[in-house]
Order: structure tokens, then sequence, then C-alpha cells
């Protein structure tokens, strides 16, 4: 009585719906929160236009790359692998506008909120992180479930839908690699004439590029972060049902239709965790006596005992354990339903601890990132201490740091692929069984992503509140709960960073197993003719591409170094705050030179793959992308970690460690913090892009690839 | 009438003997010329005591090594190899030694030759670093030939001799990654106390660190690079022994034979491009009065045209011209004589062309290397530019110059394998063929190690003379002439570390082509069930071993820094110069400090290949070599460049650029310069060993290891 796909598919479009209601719902009530007062509407209005001003150029410059590419696939592909395409571009893209649209409204609402306490605060910013998270795991179901229906008794349909994985990546790359060279360039423009050469403080409204610096954290890790799971959300689940559909006739229904079920059961979990922490607050006086009431009224209730308690004195522990809380829950119930998943498709029940597996790893690789970025544990303290001898200490520590941070990653994920390969190995007797597990890990380890993501989607909303209490001159209370909301809103970006390259990995390593499958290769021998030298160049490529996106940031903050100081010099009265500073200006060089500095990056990333299966052949092809997962995931998770571990030594450092701020140490450390920041902000996270990007080009085009212009 | 395997080892242990010859002939040339004045050797015996001491407890340690492992050995495997592997010790550790030994005595007669002139005191440098490059390269021949001879008509012999291998690999090591802590926790330990809290200068006899910093540059440069090439060089001629013996019994004895052949040939190709640097220049105005008398004077006239003419005014690029000429011209005299030995062997003319590749590929890297790190082009001035806005940015400037720095040479080792495998295959028609290729290109690439290991071992030894002048005050034109005979030294010491990378690479790739051999592997695929966790483990590796090896040098360096400080606060007079300070006391801390924190490292490098072998299975460990060598090889090439770079772009400030010495941007240089330290000179050339000796390992314990304890 297993499910068939259908029924599974059509779950998961249902559910998809159902999350899309629930964003709906969520939009109208946090944008209906209190705005607060006329200084903090003015700046936010001033945020709000410069990301529509950074978005509609964006979009514009996708629409074209999104309507070449469509035609490019249609004449070497197939007109339906372009639809696809263009499906996933809008609806990763159309998630991506509804998360920034809403974070830049819940920002000066998160702050007015703040004005009457810390759990109000916390539930508009986490209310929009919700949105973001919804919106990525709704708008990839739905848009998934429906291509798949149409194309629905066609063979070939799972190969189109590929498609739907290469244009969600192709945002994902604007978002992710040219969301981050704005993000860090405006960031450190900001900071070099404002910090250090007029000497105003961080969010001071005198700054002409204030605005561009507030803007860019929402591309970060609103659009950015979004873009990147939207990605590896889909990306494991077609690789899933991709090699599912080649595991035999028999039971193939039953694994294609398995990982839309888990994603479907997710969104459930996903809700249950963002009611953990939004959800309204049980009155303890109130719940008492009603304890005797009807069952119906005990039923209502019942689930009011999960939501986070936070008070007023709620310290960083008390506010991470709520998030971390709700992430748990959520993987509770994930585990009950997908177990109901599993035995409904009739499966394994190996194929629920593969699950199992994933989520579990998901989570280890978050623990262990937080060990090495926080400032309570020694890693990051060890940096700090470094800075007493000054700024090269601190960076080798640093770096040392980041080195030292990859072992667990590694190792989780390394024994994360094995049992998974084991486990599906046993179910069903062959390595592809082994493969189909792995990518079902990466379905767990992302099925409660609508939770997950809504934890660092949250994060710029509270930075961002920050800043407009700050520069509004909002009592000192306002300003300590938005801070604490910011503080919380920093772990969860590290922790989130690594849990993205953890199922980047994953899912780059189910779509390879897609990519081999599609393109019929038969064998893979590591010593074979073209492999090595296809292993050797695609571990170049994320050094090369860190080099492209780091020299980038350089680049494009010179530019807006340049017209801060122009306008400082032009704009008379500037200084002293009669003056009105040109934000626009600004927002619009960040816009223009981020998507000028990342076209050479964004072309590496498809053009080299196509060129390596065409010259060296299908096999080489597979070395590389080897070669790129393999250093890229090692040089990515050293950056997160060794910037995030720097930001937090400086951090430790203002908390009046080793003189406080000012101090020699201090300024040592902000050296660290400075080179942490495109290696956390934007290199490191490209290369999560990077290697999916790069491995869904080839599953793409994989029958496209022969056996290379060498004969052997 | 091909030659037999035996005639052409025979031929290369005459050829070990020749150079054997050349090193004792020109051992008692070194040591012949004049020690300078008192105060000259007064430090020159300190710096000998310092190395003295550093070696002798070195050695014993390393003894006590070979003793256990060579227990372990003929345990497990058998005494043979136990016994290759005692002998492999013994000769690299002889070569260190004695280029350690020579390097010490001839610095303080290159500062007394350059009273003389340029060339005199270039003749006496770079004679000590050919008795370093014909040293490693006989001891080499003749350890490895001998026991060819020993085991001859045992089928078994080759994998006996690996054992061979891993003794160089064990003493590379300790020469590489302990000379590697010694050297920069003496050189930052030197600098930190004396340079930044005493404000006294670099190489001041006042400074109690200041000879263990002098040990330190021999250390590193002779001693480490030397065994590092040492284990290349026979770990290469090995490899293509063991895959040419693995193509049939037909052409197995040519196979064998070739190897040892061009290795025999690239002595005397050695010895001219040597001859060519510390040769009598022709006088010009003899040479044309004799030009008519008898045909034996013309003859022996005509080498004489090859000599170098190095005036007086010679600058760093016509120093730089006549190293460059004697590797080329080496390298067109290996080309004659190993089309030579490929004709002799009866080979496919194909293979003299890999062996071209090779050379080729050798010379390609050590230019894209000087391209990114010399301060005469755009990449380190690039670095020197970004000094202007701070120290970050000139971090993250070098850092991303290092990873571009990547690109080439991996593109030209890719190429190479590709072009060896390539060319191998269409020889002899198989897979097999084209790996023993690859071997073959690595000996190649290293045939004329002789010449080439001279210009890197003949670094230290101009720095230390440019110490011993400053430090006994010698005349300004003196201290000219040791300044341009170490700026020289910089460059090739940068471009050395390029060259050793690939070279390392090709042998550790050949290594383990003959480990899949050994172990009798049949399907390496790499979707198999345990590769990807083998290699993403393998992958981590380096990143592990370098922050080992970083941490290392920090804690090391604070031993020194305690110890200085102590004897500026204890010892009446130092400061004035009136004291003795105690320069022996610094080096046994340096030495058993860099011994102590090389343990760890150390260990992991052996250990992991052994556990994963036995635990995830032999197909795991070729994953994990595959992870180590190619991320390795990234990280390796990275952090020497961008160390170098950081260098040689303060080196550039100091010539006046920027503000010159003391400005803002200088010292934001030197802030890269002391990161750049540990990446060039202990992480970065630590990679090499890592690479090759877990490589090693494997292969010598390659029949040890099964399934695995997973089943599938």
């Amino acid at each position: 009585m297993a499910l068939q796909t259908n029924a599974s598919v059509i779950i998961a479009l249902l559910m998809g719906i159902v999350g899309v209601g629930f964003v709906l719902w969520q939009f109208q009530r946090v944008l209906g929160f209190d705005q607060g007062n006329d200084a903090m509407r003015k700046i936010a209005a001033a945020i709000q236009e410069g990301a529509s001003a950074f978005l509609t150029r964006e979009y514009r410059v996708i629409a074209i790359f999104v309507v070449i590419v469509a035609t490019v696939i249609s004449t070497f592909l197939h007109w339906q692998t372009a639809l696809c395409f263009v499906v996933g571009a809008i609806a990763s893209g159309g998630a991506g506008y509804l998360g920034m649209y809403v974070a830049v409204r819940a920002n000066v609402r998160t702050a007015a909120a703040s004005s009457r306490g810390l759990h109000e605060g916390l539930r508009v910013a986490f209310g929009s992180g919700a949105i973001m998270g919804m919106s990525v795991v709704s708008f990839s179901l739905i848009g998934m479930t429906i291509l798949y229906l149409i194309f629905n008794g066609n063979p070939d349909q799972l190969i189109y839908i590929t498609g739907f994985g290469f244009g969600a990546s192709s945002i994902a790359l604007f978002a992710r690699v040219g969301g981050g060279i704005y993000t860090k360039a405006a960031d450190v423009g900001a900071d070099l004439v404002g910090k250090v050469e007029k000497g105003i403080p961080e969010d001071d409204p005198r700054n002409p590029a204030v605005i561009a610096d507030n803007v860019g954290d929402n591309v970060g890790d609103v659009a950015g972060m979004g873009a990147d799971l939207f990605e590896s959300y889909s990306g494991s689940i077609i690789a899933a049902a991709t090699l599912g559909a080649a595991l035999g006739a028999d039971s193939a229904a039953a694994f294609i239709g398995l990982p839309f079920l888990v994603a479907a059961v997710g969104v459930i979990s996903s809700l249950f965790g963002i009611y953990m922490v939004i959800g309204e607050e049980p009155n303890v006086t109130q719940a008492s006596t009603l304890s005797s009431t009807s069952v119906a009224g005990r039923i209502a209730r019942f689930p009011r005992q999960f939501v986070a308690k936070i008070d007023e004195n709620a310290t960083l522990e008390d506010l991470l354990a709520a998030l971390r809380r709700s992430v748990w829950g959520a993987s509770v119930v994930i585990l009950v339903l997908s177990l109901l998943a599993v035995l409904l498709s009739g499966v394994h029940f190996n194929y629920w601890l593969v699950i199992l597996a994933g989520l579990i790893a998901g989570n280890a690789i978050a623990y262990a990132t937080e060990y090495f970025t926080s400032y309570t544990d020694k890693p990051t303290q060890a940096i700090a201490k470094a800075t007493q001898t000054g700024a090269a200490t601190t960076i080798i520590q640093g770096l040392a740091v980041g080195m030292m941070s990859t072992v667990l990653p590694v190792l989780i994920v390394a024994a994360a692929i094995l049992i998974s390969i084991w486990l599906g190995h046993k179910a069903d007797g062959t390595i592809a069984a082994g493969l189909y597990a792995v990518a079902l890990a990466g379905v767990g380890m992302l099925s409660t992503l609508g939770v997950t993501l809504a934890t660092d989607a949250y994060g710029p909303v509270a930075d961002n509140a920050g800043g407009i209490a700050e520069m509004s001159g909002l009592p000192k209370e306002v300003r300590h709960r938005t801070d604490a909301l910011d503080s919380l809103g920093n772990t969860t970006a590290a922790t989130g960073k690594g849990f993205a390259i953890g199922s980047a990995v994953l899912t780059a390593l189910a779509l390879l197993a897609a990519y081999v499958t599609a393109a019929k290769i038969e064998s893979l021998d590591i010593l074979g003719p073209t492999m090595l030298p296809g292993i050797l160049i695609g571990a170049m490529m994320p050094y090369l591409f860190s080099a492209l996106t780091m020299m980038a940031v350089g680049k494009a903050a010179h530019e807006i170094v340049l017209e801060v100081r122009r306008q400082f010099h032009e704009i008379p009265g500037l200084m002293e705050g009669t003056g009105e500073p040109d934000y626009k200006t600004c927002v619009a060089i960040s816009t223009e030179s981020a998507l000028r500095e990342m076209i050479l990056p964004g072309s590496l990333a498809v053009v080299v793959p196509l060129v390596v299966g065409l010259v060296l052949g299908k096999e080489a092809l597979a070395g590389l992308l080897v070669g790129t997962m393999s250093s890229g995931f090692l040089l990515a998770v050293m950056m997160a970690n060794a910037g995030g571990a720097w930001d937090n030594a400086k951090k430790w450092i203002e908390t009046g460690q080793y003189g406080g701020k000012g101090s020699d140490a201090h300024k040592a450390a902000v050296v660290g913090d400075t080179v942490g920041d495109p290696f956390k902000d934007t290199s490191g996270p490209s290369l999560n892009i990077l290697i999916k990007l790069m491995t869904i080009v080839s599953l793409v085009f994989a029958t496209s690839f022969g056996s290379g212009w060498l004969s052997f």
C-alpha cells in the first residue's frame, strides 16, 4: 500500500501552498507593527529605497542573464529544460525579493517593538526571518512539484527539472557573489572614510555610505543566504529524485516520492519550530485557572507550553537557547513525521536512519562552528590573546584557528556520507542505493530549512534595527535590547554559514552522482588518464574564485571611498549635520561595481565545467567537480570560521579584555576583523555557490559531453 | 641491443661515485678559502657551534625514531624493507649533515671572498650549495643502486626499495617540519625582542637569539630543502622503477633501467651547470692571444666560454641571469644525453618527450613563481600598494595574490600529467604506461637537481655571509656585495619552493600509482563507497597540518622571547656590548621546542594513512592520498607565494616606495612579512613532506590493507 510518486508530489505541493499561506499571514502581521517615530521612518525609508534600487538594478541584469541562458539551453538542449530554468530563477528570485522586501520594513518595526520589550522585538525580527525561510521552502516545493506534474509520464522528466536547480543556482550566484561583494564594499568603504578618516561612529547618518551598508546587511544575509539555501534545498531534492528514478522500476516510484514527502512534512516541522519563537507566550496564571476547562481548551493550550519564555533580563545564552529549542523542536517533529513518510513509502527502514544522519550532521556542524567562532570558547579567546603581540600574530592565529576548524565539519560530513552509503547499500544491495541515501541525507539535513533559515535571515533585521535605533537616538534601554538581538544574529550567522557549506557539499555530491548517472559514465577510475588533471584543476577553482572575489571587494570598496570623500568635500555642512548626504549615489556605485566585479568569477563557474567537459571529456569533468567540492569545502569553512572568530575576538576585547576598546590589542583585533570581513561574508560563502553551480551546470549539460579531444 | 637494467643501474652507481668525487674535491676547495679576520671567525665559530648543537640533538632523536620504525617495519613487513629504510635515512641524513657542515663554514669564507669581489663571493657560496646539491643526488643514487644490486634477482626487490624512500621521507619530516619550526621560532623570537622591544638592528651580536637565527637559515634552506628534494628525487626514481617493473616482462628491464640512466646522465648535466657558475672565467686577452695554439689548447678552452662573466657592477638581474644560464645549460645537456639514454634503452621515443615535458614543467613553475613573488612584477607591487590603506588590506591583497598564484602551477602540473599519460599511452597502449610516463616526467624534472638545488642551498650561505659582514663591521662595499648575493638567494629561494612543491606533487602521484599497483586495487571508482570520505579527510589533512605547524611556530617563538628577555634582564652589560650573550641556550631552546612541536603533526602524517587504510580500506586510502595531494598542492603554493610576495613587497617599499622604511606603509608591509614568514618557511614547505610521506607510508605498507571494517 506504498504511496505512489504522484501522491507524494501532490502532498508536497499542498504543503508548499500551506507554507505560502503562512507567508501571507505573517507578511500582513509583520507589516502591521508600529513603525516608530518620524526619525526612524525617515531612515527606514532611505534603506527601503536603497534596497529597492539595488534589487531593481540587480534583477534587471538577472532578467537579461536568464533570457540569454534560457535561449542557450533551449538551443542546445530542450525547451523543457529552459522552461524549468526560468521557473527556478523566478521562484528563487521571488523568494529573495519577498524576503528582502519584508526585511527592510521589519527592521524599523523591530526597533519600535524593542521599545516595548525584548521578546516583542525578537518576534518581529524573527517573523521577518520566518517569511524568508518559509518563502524559500514553499516556492521551491511549489515550483518543482508543478513542473514534475507537468512533465509526468515522460521518462526524461527528471532531467528537465535539473534546469530548475540551474535557475536557482543562477540567482544564488547573483545574490551570494554579487551580493557578497556589494555588502562588504559598502561596509569597508563606509568604515574606511567614516570611522578611520573622519572619526565619526558606525551607523552615523552623516556618512553617505551608511544606507548602502545597511542595505548590504540584508543583501548578504537575507537574499544571499536565502538563495544559497534555496539552491541546496532544491538541488538535494532533485538529486534524490533523479538517483531514485535510476534505482529500478519496482521501487522507483517510492524512491522518487520520498524526498518530496520528507520535504512536505518538513514544512509542518518548520512551522512548529517558528511557532515556538513567535507564538503567544503562555500566561501562567491564566493557564492554571483554565486548567479544568474543556478538552478543546486544553488541546488549544497544549502547544503553548513549547513557546519560548523570554523575559527582560534574558542573556545572550537565553536568547540562543530559545532559537535552539525551536530548531530542536522542529527536528523532533520531522523525525516522527519522516518515519511516517518512510513507512508510507514502503522503502527500507534504513532510509529513515539516513534522514536522521543528515539532520544530526547539520546540527553537529552548526555546533562545531559555534565552538570555533564564539568568544566564550578557547579558539576565539586564543586569537584575542594573540592580539597582544600585534596584528601579525592576530592574523596567524586566526588563520590557524580557521584551518583547525575544518577538522570537525569534514569528519562530520565524511561520516554522514559513509553512513548513508552503508545504510543505503545494506537496504538495497547496491552502491547506487547508497548514493541515493546520500542525497536523502541532504534532504534530511535541509528538511527543517524553514526554521533554520529563519534564524539566519532574522540577523540583519536585528542588525538594521540596532542601526536605526542608534541613528534616531532611541533611549539606551531600547538600544540595549536591539544590541542583544544583534549579538544573537551574529552567532546564528556564523553557525548558519557552517550549515550552508555542509549542506552545499552534500547537495553537490548528490548532484555529482546524478551527473555520473546522466552522463552514462561507466568507469571513474581515480587513476584514469584525465582524472587527476581534472581533480587538480578543480581543486584550484576555489582559490581562483576566492582571489577574484577578495580583490573585487577591494576594488568596489575603493570606489565607495572615493565617492564618500567627494561628498564630504563637496557637500557643505555634511560633517556638521546640516547638509544632506547623497545616499543614493553610494548605493548605485556599490550596486554597479558589485555587478561588474562578479562577471569574471561568475563566468568561470559556468564556463570552466563546460570547457573541461568538452575538451578533456566527461570523466575529467567528474574529477573537476570532486576537486572543487573537496578543496572548496575546506577553503569555505576555513574562511568563514576564521572570519567569524576574528569578529568575535574583537567583540570579546570590546567587553574589556586586554585593555578593551582603543587599546593596542583592540587595534590588532580590528585588523583581524577587517581581513575576516571578505572572508566570512564574500569569498567564503561564495564558494558554496561555486561548488553547486559547477555541479548543476555539469548535470544539465551531462548528455553533451563525450570522451574529449585526447584519445586514450 | 637495448641496455639491460643492471647496466643502467651500474652506470647510475658509477655516476653517483663521480658525484661524490666532485663533492670531496669541492669540499676541500671551499674549506680552503680564507676565513677573514678574528671578529668574523668568532661569529662563524658561534654559528658552527650552534649548528652542531642543533644537528647533534636532532640526529639523536632521528636515530631513536629510525630504530623504532625499522623495528616496526621488520616486525610487520620484512627485514629487507627495514634495511632499505635505514639506508635511506642514513643517505639523506648524511647529505644533509654534509651540506650543513659546509654551509656554516662557507658563510664566513663567502664574506671574506666578497672583500675581493662579487664573483669571488658567489663562487664560494655557490660552491657550498653545489656540495649540498651533488651530495643529495649522489648519496641517493649510490644508496638506491647498491640496494638494487643487493636484492637483484628477487622479484619483490623493488617493493623493498620503497623503504629507502620512507627513510628519506622521515629525515625530510625532521628537517623540513622540525627545521621549519626551528628557523621561524628563532627568527621571530629574535626580531620580537631585538627589533621591536630593544630597538637594536637585525643581525646584532648583542641579541642572544642572533646565532640561533643564523643557524636557522641553514636549517631551513640547506638541510630542509635538501631533504625535501632528496625525498622527491629518490621517490620519483623508485616510483618509475616500480611502475616500469609492472609493464610486462618483455620491456620491463628497459623500463626499470631508464630512470636510473636518466638520473645518471643528470649528474653530468648538473656538473656542467655548476661549472658554468664556479668555473674560472675566460680571460679575454689571454684567450685571443692563445687562439692560434694547439688543438688541445682550444679544446681545453672550449668549456670556458660557458662560464658566467660577472663583473663588479653586476645587478641582481645579471646575477640571476648567470644562475639561470647554468640551469638552462644543464637542461640542454640533459636533453641531449637523455635522448641517448632513451635510444640506448630501446624504449619508445615518446619517453624522451616525457622527460622534456617534466623539465619544461619544472622550469615553467619556477618562472610562474618568480612572476608572483618578485617586486619587479605587478602582483607584489599590488601588495605594496595595498600597504597604503593599512595592515588589513595588505593581508587581504597578499592572500589574494597567493591564491591567484596557484593557477599557473596547477595548470602546468595538470598539463604535464596529461601529456605524459597521453604520450605513454600512445607509446605502449596502456594507461599503466601512461602512469609510468608521469613518474618519468618527475625524474626528468628532477634530473638536474644537482644544480637546481645548488641555487637554493647557496642562499642561506649568502644570507649568513651578510650577517657576519654586518656583525664584524666589514667595509660598506663588502656589505653591498653580500647584500647583492643575499637578494639573489631570496629570489632563488622563492622559485625553489615552487619547484619543490611541483616535483613533490609529481612524485606523490607516481608513488600513488605505485601504491595502487602494490595494493592490488582493482577498482578505484571515485563514487565508490569509501572514496569520497577518503578524499574529504585527505583534503583536510593539509589544513590540520598547517594549523599545527603555524601554532607551533608561535609557541616556540614565545619561549625564545622569554629567554631573550631573561638574558637582557639578567646579564649585566649585555645591551651596552660589554656582557656576553648566551647564544647556546637560545639554540637549545629552539631545538627542543621545534622537536617537541613536530611530534603531533609528524605523527599524524604517519598514523592517519595507516588508520584510514586499516579502518576504511585500501580504496579509501587511495582517496585520502588524492585529497591530500590536491588540497596540499594548492595550500602549499598559496602559502609559499603569499609569503614570498609579502617579503618582497616590504623590500620594495624599503627601496623608497610609498615612503620607504619607517613609513606607515612600511609598518603594514612588516605585518604582511611577519604573517608570511611561517607561511613560506614552515607551513607551506612542510606540506611537501606531508604529501610525500603519507604516500610513501601507504606504499610501504600497501600489502597490509584490506577492505576495511565496513562491508559493502
